[in-house]
């Protein structure tokens, strides 16, 4: 048995590598899935495809409909999801993932600093399991695989 | 036909009471439910029922607990959710309801001043209707009743 | 026990009246809901709305956006969806709203001249029940009321 | 991971296997699904299996059952589905498998001329993506498999 | 609390009559409906609707299209199916209601004469209760409403 | 607005009373319902209906197919699931109707005594609240309804 | 791409060879399931696995209950469901299961001779499409496949 | 074709050892899954990944949450669902997944000594098939496999 875990969550930073990596080295028979994480990249693709546009709004909206794309795609194939919030931006999107893994009835496994558990109350307490580190959230899958 | 909207976002200010006394005075048929608007017994419901809890992240957990159980039925009574975001407050858990309301095939108004068009640009775009003032989402509401 | 029917279709002349009339006078009780039937209102409600947009394309966006948000409500309002077709234009939302409804396992008659056959032939096959006139609609809804 | 695209839309030119060749030299783990291509085969197939029928309305009527089995199994087994209109047909059933796709929560891809805009705005609306080329909608696909 | 109850089974005799005149005389408060008991005008409503058929299948077909719509929506409006069958028909429509209201989750009372367990069996099984005599079923239906 | 509440749980003792008692004294718009509380008659309905049986098993399996047509009806009609647990018995069938309740999205308030708090914990853990007294069960519906 | 099919209906003679040694022929890439075709087998389960039951509707229940796990479990697995009725018996069973792959989404593919359509008319009608043969079943699913 | 049973229940003794081995002996293509059966283990996980908790109460609740996590993915990804129950414990957690599984409409066997027959009545009318040993369970999930 394999799981595919779909990475919600912040994109500044490289977090998303060093848990696969950290999964790698447990050995873990995990295949991770995420949105995309040149952040460049991901705010200009409405243009880079659909050509320039009339403003800032309408650029965001057009990069907005390829994200979206991929994670509707990417979330459907995923059987669980693990969200990570950072203090320094808004991160509604990931909320929004997060919202949608578990009206999809897929288990989310949050993960945010302590200082953050006013704010994300509501989200936690309809998360699955709440964590402060991505070792912890390793644990919790590396659990699901135990056999004895 | 009456129509029952949900008005998930921001409980720091007055906007629901506006937006009520708005659609009364447009006579629109609408019944209008949300979240507990008392924002210090929304963070202190868990421990008014529950008693006091050992610290402050299980105040949050306890208080997320009723808080969420008053969303989940009223969300599941509405016809339509429009969410309300403002630049002072993270408001994962609105972004949260708007999400759970889009998965539950419920459309959603989202109202965001133009200067947050960044960090919602993936909500918005999943939104069926995106506008910057309750009037504009009162409008879209009276467009469901005109008859000619 | 009333049904809800909503009348998809094209709304360049007034059929729905015709057929409201025509309900009336048989004593149905049957609550009628359907789209926007003011052309211009339809086409323009989006920059009644938001504002004036930067093309043509856009206005169109805008103006969809409100239109689905009304139809979206209303067509999960309804117990059976009547979609009619004519000869002049594409129509292909009343196709969407049409599949939409098979898909939401709510029963659609579909309403076309004999001439179109081909070109509807595989909605038609999806339909409950294909008739060429309103009249034929009316009785096929006047035969689930019918007692003895 | 391998997606499987339908490719819903016109058959009256070769644009699948342009897509299909293209899709190819990008090296893309796609799996192309759709509807007969064959246009005679297409409309002859009820006669074919069930013999002659009285008219020509019943003739539609039986290929479309085979047509719509078809199309019925391969949607379900696709993960996105891209639908491309053309200026020539009125294309019912192309807004049909489109709307089919957007209800079973799959993602929708359409490929449309700019003089198309204004019959197909609420089509494009719900769509979550809107593209006018084969080239576009191919970048749109690439977008989601980049891992860096 | 109003419970509506689908009638669904033969439409050789006047059974519905003689069990909604029990229901009334135990004040219980149901609201039955059910398929056209007029077996003449159910066989003919496809041509009385839509003109004479070319053939006595094409007949049976056009008339099936109504009384499908007709069940579709009535069984639809169902709180529980009640589905009888007798000794003397195929009643395949019966078994094909009967197994309709349980994949949509309505529990189903079967009443069959005890001569018929075999052919029965595994629609009894999947029935939530399988009695003989209506008088059964009424005192299963009645139980739902006692108070103490 | 009118909220449905489904007291699931034992049936030895006189809690629903009690409930019913407090929520009209807070005049609370709710509508309670729930199983037999007649525990002989809950036991017997099989046989009372159906006849004698061949042994205590099927005795059993004919009552608890009458048990499970109401709770299946009644529980559908349920907005809110409260489940009481006590000390005395296994209650499997408690916590059947509440792991139900949560699977077809219905909120679900557990009241255990603390000392049961070991053996509940999976199911208190899926619960939305879990409460030890029906004073705390009762807080967290008036609650919901709370205006300002 | 392989297709899985569900072969229910009559289990008296052996028509589910023919199609399998017909589809073998035919190359098509189709792996057939459907339920124990021994007769006696099919009739006896019950009492195998459970011992000797009370009386000849015990027998038939315990049977049923086997019988329909394995129809549950692998009619889950079907892409497409194809039943054949016969002349000679009842088959409530096959209208079930064919109802039930209707209402799970399942396309069915019904089978029965000419002189059954009166009976079957409902059935039909629900059915994605009805042949006589099974050399005309077979040449529905070859269509699937057809690339050119 | 390969079944997952994941097999919920006691764990207390070694029974998921028995079923498999005899399961392996009767070659028979099945993986089973289930819950952590060291039985320390599961009571101590959420303290061993949260740290420690500051009572007895919540260490439960953090335990069963990764308890549950493992369980929600488990069940997800079964065919059948084998919930074995003994005398001595109350394993309202198995009832819960057992309800869980018949909610999501997946066949449940049962197994209970007989002894049980009155408590566990409402959820054995629910199970797809009861047995009372785990060779009768074996036979019924062999029966699946059974070609002629």
């Amino acid at each position: 048995m394999e799981l595919t875990i779909y990475l919600a969550g912040q994109i500044h930073d490289n977090w998303r590598s060093e848990i696969k990596d950290k999964a790698a080295s447990m050995n873990l028979p995990i295949h991770f899935i995420g949105p995309m994480e040149n952040h460049d990249r991901s705010d200009n693709i409405g243009e880079e495809i659909l050509g320039s546009q009339p403003n800032a709004i309408l650029k965001d909206e057009a990069a907005s409909k390829f994200n979206n794309l991929r994670t509707q795609v990417l979330l459907g194939k995923a059987d669980i999801v693990i969200a990570l919030f950072g203090e320094k931006y808004k991160q509604w999107n990931s909320a929004m993932d997060a919202a949608t893994a578990i009206a999809l009835n897929k288990p989310l496994i949050l993960i945010r600093p302590e200082a953050l558990h006013h704010p994300l109350k509501e989200l936690s307490e309809k998360a699955q399991v709440t964590v402060e580190t991505m070792d912890q959230a390793l644990q919790a899958l590396a659990y699901i695989f135990e056999e004895k």
